[in-house]
């Protein structure tokens, strides 16, 4: 193998950079973030490219192109993590194209444009709340407000930022023109098990799923549990439960066009065991490829809450939170994709990204393009159980080189 | 009307003495406690009884029989209340004997028997956390471990007995031996929506339902809500959603016999709107009037949630956290109760209770007997929308009072 046991390594060598010692974290503008970003950086110039950490803490590559004047191709993700990380998901989309330029470098190649491989500094959003920051800044869609918030101890993410080395005033000029940028492509785990029970272990992925939250609340009528007998109780957590499987049921049978979680329950107050619930408030996450789709989907499940209260009598109040547009993959970067995966005898698989990547912020400035690659272990991530195989870490970035070579 | 209105009125009186502006807020050995009994005991001794606290803070008045040695009849209720409570919970089961009582002096009546009329301190155990300490002593059920419990502030009850004027020494002094108790009898409002929706001022209690309680927690598998397919999900609270729905059919299919209640449900950490939920706890509580038809229900209950734990993949575990024996009224009081009931032209309703009530401490020391009274606005209690009718509070009076007769 030619990748994928350096990969595993350097990997497992990045997640020993945590702040709580016995799991993985390492958020935004931390001292974990700044060895990270060092060590990144080292990897980046053994592989030939020019490396540093630009004004937010990114750390990007340039390994230049043959053809002057050619748009970039770009390419990376996130060195970021959640508390009680994987330590794969953002990295793998790191390390690979490193190891590509790694390998175009040991052989004297060039491609015709320049290709820029870009770690996040902040993508997860765990420590200000405020999520994909370095690629919103080189997408242009950084809100300088956002420089206001504050950490869990009071910490400006302005003056964090100042103590990292960075520079607010500079934020503005990270931007990428949309001329610059040839593709935006990236690589990361699935995140999710499709790849794992199909056998395979790459997929190319056709849209970043747009999302729908809600938060519904639910009002029946608190009651004695011993004296009110079941067929006159207007039990707000039982109207709650036939939602949570009517949502279930409904998604099930889109056919994986839109999944659908109540993630938060509760009942008002957290409940009594003698006392019926007469208050329960839970969210509602839905998910599709196709904005559409996802949307009649909202619908339908806002009329069949409605009726279920209506049944129960019990009242209802939909309450939407948040509306992302989903962020289609082109068409011919995806076939570029399925070219270089067939290239290697292996079945293609399309599949949408259920989750929410760098990637998206690039949608509409550039082409994107996503390869997905197998998680182990039921598809586990954001926890310490996530895997990668260093055969499917191999496959995914001998995939990757051949994309790009194929684009020159 | 001859009770009614004075009645409403005295709860409307005793109502004002409360802890905190603005709520009905009573309990035990306070100030508001002291000040109720004081008036309870006055309106007590117009009634032409002997009255006087006792030595945990009772209020026991005692109207002498006309046959000596006669076992008496005893019969009251609790003068504490629950924080932002209704105004007639417990409270008429003390004022409507004592109304029966004076109309008996007014004409000069005994029966054979003496009647004690009883206004306990604590039975909602809202100070202490211990409950139902009044009936415990003078059903012989008092346990001294209860002295040294402490209420929010710190405070000892037993440093609270004493500064009441209680006697912690003679509390093992104020049980009654069960051949001096010919029966007693408790009148209460049903707390519940039954009367109210058969339209009967009054209904004979058949039993104080015995519960089970149970903590339930469902194992699933945590999944990132974007990317884990919906076939492929192990929600946890998809999982207790239908155990939720499973408990509440079954129960409704027994025709009343048994009642289940999911009164408390999490997702552990509170869960996340884009997490599918790994974890779910949540409490059973089931309650029957007959004990083997309960723990043939809860024995069924679990065998169901197995089962659904089973087809979903989940783990689940079943935890007992209490089993209390259902108190059956005694079958003879109850003929006597109906057939004052009859005599005032109203259909017998007879119907289990729910709740508990100070009644089923004696249950095993003398026969027990409880009749209730129409709660309105849809059976509402424990809440200051709590209401009785004046007509109702007539009504139930009267019954009891004919059942007093009855019995001499």
């Amino acid at each position: 193998m030619r990748f994928g046991p350096t990969i595993i390594a350097q990997a497992e060598a990045l997640a020993a950079l945590t702040e709580r010692p016995g799991m993985l974290a390492r958020s935004y503008l931390t001292p974990q973030h700044r060895r990270a970003g060092e060590q990144i950086r080292a990897w980046m110039r053994e592989a030939g490219m020019q490396a540093d950490f630009d004004a937010l803490g990114n750390v990007v590559g340039r390994y230049a192109g043959s053809k002057p004047g050619a748009p970039m191709v770009m390419t990376g993700s996130h060195m970021d993590t959640v508390v009680n990380a994987g330590k794969y998901d953002g990295i793998f989309g790191v390390l690979a194209p490193i190891a590509c330029v790694a390998a175009l470098h040991r052989e004297g190649k060039r491609l015709a444009f320049p290709i820029e491989v870009v770690a996040f500094g902040d993508e997860e959003g765990v420590r200000f709340g405020t999520s994909m920051m370095g690629s919103k800044a080189l997408s242009g869609h950084f809100d300088d407000a956002v420089l206001d918030s504050r950490d869990a101890q009071g910490v400006a993410l302005r003056d964090a930022l100042r103590d990292f080395g960075g520079d607010a005033a500079a934020i503005a000029g990270l931007r990428r023109r949309p001329e610059q940028i040839r593709v935006y492509v990236e690589t990361h785990i699935e995140q999710g098990p499709v790849l794992l029970q199909e056998g395979l272990p790459v997929g190319v992925v056709t849209a970043i799923a747009g999302s729908s939250r809600v938060r519904v609340q639910v009002r029946g009528e608190e009651g004695h549990a011993g004296t009110v007998p079941m067929a006159l109780r207007h039990d707000a957590l039982a109207a709650a439960s036939e939602m949570v499987l009517a949502l279930e049921r409904h998604c099930r049978a889109t056919d994986g066009r839109v999944v659908g979680t109540v993630g938060k329950l509760a009942v008002a107050d957290g409940g009594a065991i003698n006392v019926i619930p007469g208050l329960v408030e839970f969210t509602v996450d839905m998910r599709s490829g196709d904005d559409a789709t996802r949307r009649r989907a909202v619908a339908e499940t806002q009329a069949m809450f409605r009726e279920l209260a209506g049944a129960r009598g019990v009242a209802l109040e939909w309450t939407p939170l948040q509306e992302l547009g989903a962020a289609p993959c082109d068409a011919s970067e995806q076939e570029s994709l399925a070219r270089a995966i067939e290239a290697h005898g292996i079945a293609v698989r399309r599949l949408p990204s259920g989750a929410g990547h760098d990637a998206m912020q690039f949608s509409g400035v550039a082409p994107i393009a996503m390869l997905f690659v197998r998680c182990g272990n039921g598809g586990i991530s954001h926890s310490p159980r996530e895997t990668l195989a260093a055969e499917d870490a191999e496959v995914a970035t001998a995939v990757l080189l051949r994309y790009l070579e194929g684009l020159a």
